[in-house]
């Protein structure tokens, strides 16, 4: 299944889409996709469904992040060969793990916020992974069973915060609006060998990076068993699992985004995404409260 | 006010202290005390009540984290000029910002699980502020209008997992019970200084930990400025102090947790914890869900 959030930020409806491409209402039969109802057997009762009897959502609508209230977001750094090479650093011996703040989670094609007085603003395709059950001290050849499902995230990252102010990478990867999460979370059954998929990121239309989830270093069960041995991952947990080489910060010379630029990205079944960039304007409390869906 | 929750791990009430020390069920008043019901004014509505008119909770029931439903869990390193020291670090030039995973936050008395194979399980008092408004991009000036209060914290870390494993401190931060919190949510109207108070930890009976919030290198107004400047917070966040000297990494020889040890620790006008230490035993599904109290 295609699971999709969509509506107005605060009012998002949970959705799926159905064979033909179009958005089903599910708020019938279950509240919101989060943690919670994952957790509830929201899938199972989906399942159930023939969606082609269910309302179609409004022509149009924003769609909101694919997973709701999210708990924990994690990230794993430098998990591409090549990705670490073009930043320069050595491939790790075990996967780097940090943290992206919840508060940073937007919809697919809601503008991304550049920082206020921000000047290296860069861009990220990634996989994500969705977990749906409680893990903790899982093996690897167990994990993929906490895995409810995937989806398309954009890791947008503030280099100078990241690097050059001091202590962990928690300062530039947070930013609000900084989690594009979706359009999908494509559930498991649908997606049979995750390290196989073909990903890509434009800026303008031109093509910035061209990978594929075969070069990870680290793979999804390895990801989450690691993960579950320092903390207990929660229904909902959302790990984005690193980037294939292409980001901004690894060209010579260095590119950033500026306001009026546009990211498009995807990922092999699971859909894609397009983000404006913006100019900071007065409080990210209003702007990110009134993010708007592109066309 | 002191706010508190209680009873067992998903079937918490929230309460207040009353005059005589007692707790009282709000539970009629509002529905629990997290980001969300503070977001919709339960400060302002538990005020108007006369805490001697509500139900008392049972006699010895477990205290449950005084924050319920943390978004983000977020700590400063570092922060106390004599802690930089002991640890060998520099004094850092702006905060360090890293995270623990929500899902290591337990009551003030609950046991404390030293992880499997874990060997250098340490201690930190901490002072913890609870936001209590949405804050992105706030001045030093106006921070303190966002926090709704200040809860004791044992930022309990493994220190091979934080600093011996690659990346960032994430690893040693946020394993299963690694984040008491509590006893009470106390309210800024209670601490008016909050960089005044003093703080100390035993083990097992011993003095480790002595320190005030005096010498804490950034203030709480700054801290909430400067992290709102990287991440929206939002209503129920937390974000944990810094720690003073006397960890046991910093002894000579280094000291760390064994099964059977106890902590106990306090902070001056936040009232004070006490965990026994316990080993890893099967899985952590199951003892983190089935914590204690004790008496």
């Amino acid at each position: 299944m295609k699971l999709v959030r969509f509506g107005t930020v605060g009012q998002e409806k949970p959705g799926i889409v159905d064979s033909s491409g179009q958005i089903r209402d599910v708020s019938g039969i279950v509240p919101d996709i989060t943690g919670e109802t994952l957790a509830a057997g929201a899938l199972a009762r989906l399942r159930s469904v023939d969606p082609r009897t269910l309302p179609l959502a409004p022509a149009g609508v924003r769609l909101a992040p694919c997973i709701g209230k999210v708990g924990n977001f994690i990230a794993i750094g430098l998990n591409y060969a090549d990705h670490a090479a073009e930043t320069g650093a050595a491939i790790p011996a075990e996967p780097i793990v940090f943290n992206k703040a919840p508060s940073c989670i937007v919809g697919a094609n809601d503008d991304v916020i550049i920082p206020r007085g921000s000047q290296k603003t860069d861009w990220e395709v990634e996989l994500a992974i969705v977990i749906g059950e409680r893990a903790s001290y899982v093996g690897a050849n167990e994990a993929m069973e906490f895995v409810a499902g995937y989806c398309v995230c954009n890791d947008v990252s503030e280099r100078e915060y990241q690097i050059e102010r001091g202590g962990t990478w928690t300062k530039g990867k947070g930013c609000p609006t900084f989690g594009p999460l979706g359009p999908w979370l494509v559930t498991t059954d649908e997606i049979p060998d995750p390290h196989n998929l073909s990903m890509w990121l434009d800026v303008n239309g031109e093509r910035m990076q061209t990978g594929s989830t075969r070069t990870m270093i680290f793979n999804v069960a390895q990801i989450v068993s690691y993960v579950s041995h320092f903390m207990i991952l929660e229904p909902g947990d959302v790990i984005t699992t690193g980037t294939p080489p292409g980001v901004g910060m690894g060209m010579k010379p260095q590119r950033f985004l500026k306001p009026g630029d546009v990211m498009s990205l995807g990922i092999e079944g699971l859909g894609e995404q397009r983000q404006r960039l913006v100019a900071f304007e007065g409080s990210t409390l209003d702007t990110s409260h009134h993010k708007r869906a592109h066309s």
